[in-house]
């Protein structure tokens, strides 16, 4: 459930959001995504959780794999349709992890 | 709901826990240090949501703020306890944040 990370550093994608009460399909999409983003060069893990609010934190190893995600064309998609049908508020913090602790592998 | 934060660039903190099924008096502690944290030097905004997997954002204005929320009286003695009692696992992991989209204060 906590991302396995490798030894810092590494880059950290915090994505915070509330849904609008009509989000259809919203979990469906979410989890197409989560697939999609566990694909991708450079992914190194993803810790998400929601109740009202929901917050989303993936693990990138450099700053052109986070670029390359956020251009990725069905995600594209995605981020449209989440702006214009399923967040009612939502923010994206782009992040160098710089030190973290207890190491898990061991 | 979704913290309030300046401009970037500020820090962040990423801590991601799972429970004990015994982890009584839990929520009252956790509940006490959201609320002693918003008292410290340099704090700007908490984003927290748990399933079973739990996510707790805090926001700080610089590292030093970090430092001394780490080694507060009341914190260390939480630390101590959520080690020994309530965390079947936990990461925390210091950030920068370099960016953040969009400006939710416009």
């Amino acid at each position: 459930m906590i991302a396995n990370t490798p030894k810092p550093p590494y880059f950290a994608v915090i994505f915070t959001s509330t849904l609008k009460s009509s989000a259809h399909n919203y979990e469906a999409m979410a989890k197409k995504m989560v697939n999609l983003a566990q694909k991708q060069k450079g992914f190194l893990g993803l810790e998400s959780v929601r109740e009202e609010l929901g917050i989303t934190v993936s693990y990138w190893k450099d700053e052109e794999s986070i670029k390359s995600w956020k251009q990725q064309t069905d995600h594209l998609m995605a981020q449209k349709l989440g702006k214009e049908q399923w967040y009612k508020t939502h923010k994206v913090r782009i992040c160098y992890v710089t030190r973290d602790y207890p190491d898990l592998s061991k």
